[in-house]
């Protein structure tokens, strides 16, 4: 399996070729549409290189990458990655300057390395690899490649969209994912839903004095009182059918939030607890992560919050909120159950503005084949098993395929537990990028054979 | 009745002493103390013009004034008041330099005015009438005239603890009142209570990714789970014992709940509102506001405030509360209630900081034959009835009497509805000034004769 990825010539080659792409300073939001245009120009070059048929999709935003190589079979496998990359700001806090990449004991620095130009590349190197090896390749491949994820991603549902036909597939490799605390490597089968908002009280035209504080009432406790209707002290939502839709777990996911190991213990250490909410065993641990809906408060504030004390009755006061959300659940029936709520509960006056309900859960089925396919390609080619995690902590564009409910979405990457990616002094071990790339070699190899 | 005081060469001379008195610049916030000096032995050669033994009482603040005059009778009344003010700021919101009274349209336009030195001038005016109508006072009078009062009376409190034989008095007229918007004279017969604090929530040593929001427990959840443990949304305190101590309405207030016009709806309107929370009818107005403690929250921060949405679990909390108490209830007993309220239900991780407690209620009974004495004093002298109030809607540091819980204490002022106190263009009729002075020297008679 993959003689040709353990050759030096090769290795040397394919990380001058990472090298030479982390060059390009291709942050999104800095909105320099020139980098980006050269960005998306050199992986046209490059995946024709490999006789893909490879051009730019329509796009609002910023350039974004098609490719497709047929195979011996039509059996597809769908690349889902991005060329673009998070500022590289404070400047200061890095060790080597993060568009001029550097090993250092193993490691290659520069933004962008682990998130998400490594992983981007060892799907170009592994597709590569067995054209090099077998002449044609087992499945058919496409590539998606967009510049905008790190601002949120908002072109890609429109043109996912207009190329519904286009991007069809059966499993998709998705952008990133890492090894753990424990060194062992990862996939992510998911990704939450979100449904964000901010909740308006305002009970008076203006404030007023608060030795009449019986006589008008005061925003912030009517906002607290909103809020206190909505969640219970032990954290359980009491909004009603808030869980009602959330699919049940079937025997894969009970056994994962079981069987994975969760180190709840570390850790609650790190934010200085004993104790995390759900407990520190492993299944509460996973199974609160991975599969239960959470209403989240971002922030808060009313009134006077300046030194001392200060007699007013406050007539504004304002929240922030976000749920996240598991499979299941759609974030526009949670938008509308909120509202229902909180009319239905005497708080009517109280305004729902700021809303964003654009994100829905994605969840591959965790005994779907495809994760079979993926688990066994990692073991054999790191020796160790793959942890599979059913979700992310947190969401992602995901769902923008969420017309083919069937397509299996598994994130892969070449990142570690210590990786930065987002922070200064973002990296990834050398070694991590050919696990990585031979990894996704032998998923085409045994996809074609399941 | 006072035919001195309708002399016109009297009242001229009065209006021309107030506004001498009113051009010292006595604003305690600027720590002057040359200024204050100056007004203190103003106030000294004044009263012993009258006669009096006036001296300075030790004091760690501002020169505090005492003075006393023995008139046919051991009946004392003590008369409180200030000569410091509040700072002119903004000056150029005045029309005419504070400092500088001008009478405009019968109006006298200056600091203090109003606050305190109106009132101030008409007790020294009253006892000089009778003085010269009489030969001798019917009653003893003491004078108490500090100079912290608009910076919170920081002295007071050990001052009169350390003279309280000296200041022992069978009634008590307190600084200021003003006509109502009805243009009625009232009387306020007490100050609320309070305690002010602030509660914090630290729920973990950092804040953390919401996606994990079921792991970590949210410090603005808990902060509202613990303030909505403490009042129903309609505006009960929640905390026991919170109204165990409250005095029972007597007969008598009872009847001025009933019977003084609250003007509810005129109220609310001013703040954009139908209906103000009690009610609009003057009886819930009334009980709600003079007999009714409250729990207010002043302001409440936590997390991310700023534009947009920040997927944030924040760790840290904090609200600023105040309880306004009503007789029979005492500050430090409600300070502990709220301690063991939140130990009880499960929140004694969250700090109580930032308390200040030593605000007494101060509560004169309505059916206090004094109260009649000043009711009828004032019906006399402005032909119609005086408005009993059985408190200010805020507190004042009457409760450094609270030793002498049988000595009534009444406040009578100067000002009308439009006074603007603590306001630039502070001003005063100068009629009511002169009825003022009238009603005080009524007073003295008719106490003597009760």
């Amino acid at each position: 399996m993959s003689a040709y990825l353990d050759r030096n010539d090769i290795r040397d080659a394919y990380l001058d070729e990472l090298v030479e792409f982390l060059r390009l300073p291709t942050v999104s939001a800095r909105n320099d549409i020139a980098v980006m245009q050269k960005a998306a120009d050199w992986l046209i070059a490059r995946l024709e290189s490999l006789g893909a048929q490879a051009r730019l999709l329509d796009s609002p935003g910023m350039p974004v990458v098609y490719a497709e190589i047929r195979g011996d079979s039509d059996r597809t496998i769908l690349f889902y990655n991005h060329y673009d990359v998070q500022p590289p700001e404070p400047l200061d806090a890095w060790s080597s300057d993060p568009f001029e990449p550097v090993v250092r004991n193993g490691m290659l620095y520069a933004r962008g390395s682990d998130d998400n130009k490594g992983a981007l590349m060892s799907r170009i190197h592994a597709v590569e690899a067995l054209l090099k090896e077998r002449g044609t390749l087992p499945v058919t491949v496409k590539f998606l490649i967009e510049g905008e994820e790190e601002s949120g991603s908002p072109s890609l549902p429109v043109v996912v969209d207009h190329n519904r036909d286009l991007l069809k597939a059966d499993a998709c490799i998705w952008e990133n994912a890492r090894r753990d605390d424990a060194g062992n490597p990862t996939m992510t089968l998911g990704n939450k839903g979100m449904y964000s908002f901010e909740l308006r009280a305002r009970t008076a035209s203006a404030d007023s004095h608060s030795g009449k504080a019986n006589l008008y009432p005061n925003a912030i406790w009517r906002l607290v009182s909103a809020l206190a209707s909505m969640r219970d002290p032990q954290g359980k939502v009491l909004v009603d059918g808030f869980y009602e839709s959330v699919t049940p777990l079937s025997a894969s996911d009970e056994a994962i939030c079981r069987e994975t190991p969760a180190n709840g213990l570390r850790q609650a250490t790190k934010l200085g607890l004993d104790e995390l909410v759900p407990g520190n065993d492993d299944y509460s641990v996973n199974r609160a992560l991975f599969y239960t809906p959470s209403m989240n408060i971002q922030g808060i504030e009313g009134g006077y919050t300046g030194p001392g004390h200060k007699t007013v009755n406050p007539s504004t006061a304002f929240a922030r909120l976000e749920c996240r959300l598991v499979k299941g659940q759609d974030p526009d029936a949670v938008a509308a159950m909120i509202a229902t709520h909180l009319e239905k509960h005497g708080y009517g006056d109280i305004q729902i503005v700021n809303k964003k309900a654009g994100a829905w859960p994605s969840y591959t089925a965790t005994d779907h084949p495809f994760v079979k396919v993926v688990a066994e390609a990692g073991s054999e080619v790191y020796g160790k098993p793959v942890v599979v995690l059913p979700s992310s902590p947190g969401t992602g564009p995901r769902f923008v395929f969420r017309h083919q409910p069937d397509m299996p979405i598994i994130a892969l990457g070449v990142g570690h537990a210590n990786s930065r990616a987002h922070a200064p002094d973002e990296n990834i071990a050398v070694e991590d990028q050919f696990y990585t790339t031979k990894q996704v070699a032998r998923i085409m190899e045994k996809f074609a054979a399941v």
